[in-house]
């Protein structure tokens, strides 16, 4: 039976892949009355008088949502919300099996900014952070920014922060194999959508200074700015502070980094050569990189990282997403702040020692039990 | 330890009544590529060619969300969302345990009907039904009206339908009990929010014609309708068709049954006496009923039914709401129809055979293990 066969009779044999579940049986009269009315009443008012003892005494103190629009799923693209649901219920099932966070699937009938974030803004009592998912660029920047400012609770895009977050963390791990410095080091992402800005946003927080970012049209730059959005004009200003102009090809000669996170197949052997001497390739594009392993390395690369589980070096947010929302949650953050993130990369970084690092050994494996832990650990340590 | 001792101390140590639970293991690799990345992608697919299927390989075919904007919550008033929320658990919790639905509980922070109607549309996708709960009248009329048109859902407002159900079953056997039709039949309704407009109209549905409706003012008739909101106006066209006009005390002189869903200790043995012979009294007020029930035996009732459980025949909608949704859920009913409720009225009152029934049993105890099953095959019917 291939992959897919096997998912689909799993998802028609489970109708749905997470239940909800009481903590506490109603069996009897008593139970109902302390469970329900009149019992209940009792932390109610006590609620009314401060909202901050829901953390205390509900769900909003350990239950995140998931929502998305469906207008970005996956390598599927805008399959709207009904489809994306299998996706969404998918990552509630790893926040309980990987964080121990309870999650949540809202799937929402809009693709509308404005709509989203109201319909966002009016179910946050319940819930103690809100995890976006698959919310297409450029929507999805506003949509986090706004929310983040407008509530009270972490608002987290995963596809941006959680890859950007286990990107630099495999990134501070091929530095040291490669015994690069971050002063020294050249890096350009490929691809300018959710993944590729936050990507580039962390590593200048970390303290790159060198990073040019392309898209299908080649490097970005001030002179290649008509078909940009807002926010990748945002990243002209800070980004490729030399003003290369030219083809992905242009901007990898003399390169020491290579961030694919665009399409398959588009980076070749002679342009890993172009590169500089053990250079880096995380070539990202799911499931088809942008070049495979073997190639890269054929190419002279020294470490070569992929979204597969077949080759080393595997770049899961899966590392991420859990133990971020653990700790957020463990200590009532408001936010997930920029110092969480790095804390959050440094620490899966840290969780192989250095003498265990290899050019094919960057980055843990995700059933290591005490990933989360780690995470968020250090997520609460800021 | 008192109950609410109790409640409190249960709630804190819980920290949420219900939890999300995934139905699936992820301890491997293999694990995380059926249940996530890639495998998830195939029932995507197909959902996205069809959206019903979400109905066969998603949550939608079994959870709903239990919706409340907190504005009239229990005995408590108008306690915002964040409080709402211990109820609104409770309420999922009851769900699961006797009707094996899940549900989610949906607090917002918003009580603009408007705002309320486009946030409950727009998470609609990822939901089976909706149940809404403890949303003031007369908002709740309008909220649940227009959801019904605009969703292909389910959606049920229990503080109206569910007591009405409940209601309805309890005076069919009543009227059993002491020998009445439905056409020889007098009723009062004191209260005219959301629960006294729904009795009354369900019960005009099943056929009795003569019913009063009283509220604070008094009989609400013709030349008392200036302090009644739409609804209620439209009640005072297909209810009390004589003209009468007076006191509740008025109203009930040669009635039949009482039906209060109103406040404490209104009513006295004097204006029980006024009744018929052997009338039939529902006191539904909570936790204090209009009149106790020694008293209005006293004043020779033949049967009382209150809210509470210290005394026979408790009017509980627990017997009513895990059935509906266990029933609309099996049959992917779009809608919860007048017929539904007739039948799940018709079947909680024949969970008593006619030779068990009697003044003092009337309505069946709550914890009856085939309950839901009964209701729910009698919504299937419909």
């Amino acid at each position: 039976m291939t992959i897919d066969e096997e998912a689909m009779e799993l998802h028609r044999k489970l109708n749905g892949k997470i239940s909800t579940e009481p903590k506490t049986p109603v069996k009897t009269r008593h139970d109902l009355s302390v469970t329900y009315t009149p019992g209940v009443a009792a932390p109610c008012r006590l609620i009314a008088k401060d909202k901050h003892e829901a953390y205390n005494y509900t769900i909003k103190g350990n239950t995140i949502a998931v929502v998305s629009d469906g207008s970005a799923v996956l390598g599927l693209g805008n399959i709207g919300p009904y489809a994306a649901l299998p996706v969404m219920e998918g990552k509630c099932v790893l926040f309980k099996e990987f964080g121990g966070v309870n999650a949540f699937p809202i799937v929402l009938d809009t693709q509308d900014t404005e709509e989203i974030i109201k319909a966002v803004k009016a179910i946050a009592p319940g819930f103690g952070g809100i995890n976006l998912e698959d919310i297409s660029a450029p929507r999805c920047f506003e949509i986090e920014e706004r929310l983040k400012e407008e509530l009270d609770i972490p608002v987290f895009h995963d596809d941006q922060h959680g890859t950007a977050i286990i990107v630099l963390s495999g990134i501070i791990n091929a530095l040291k194999v490669t015994h690069r410095t971050v002063e020294g080091t050249k890096i350009v992402v490929n691809g300018a959508g959710s993944a590729g800005v936050a990507i580039t946003k962390l590593l200048l927080r970390y303290g790159f200074k060198d990073i040019t970012m392309c898209d299908i049209t080649g490097i970005l730059s001030k002179t290649n700015m008509d078909h940009l959005n807002w926010m990748q004009k945002k990243m002209v200003e800070v980004t490729n502070l030399s003003g290369k102009t030219g083809t992905l090809a242009d901007a990898l000669k003399g390169a020491d980094v290579f961030i694919g996170v665009s399409a398959p197949g588009i980076v070749t052997k002679e342009m890993v050569a172009s590169m500089n001497k053990d250079a880096i390739i995380f070539a990202l594009a799911n499931p088809t990189p942008e070049i495979m392993p073997p190639e890269a390395k054929a190419g002279g690369a020294a470490v070569v990282a992929t979204g597969r589980s077949d080759f080393p070096n595997q770049i899961n947010n899966v590392l991420v997403f859990p133990g971020i929302f653990k700790g957020a949650m463990a200590c009532g953050a408001k936010a997930i702040t920029e110092d969480m993130k790095l804390a959050a990369a440094k620490s899966v970084a840290s969780l192989i020692p250095d003498d265990q690092l290899s050019c094919d050994n960057i980055i843990a494996d995700a059933f290591m039990p005490e990933v989360a832990d780690v995470v968020a650990k250090a997520v609460m340590g800021q």
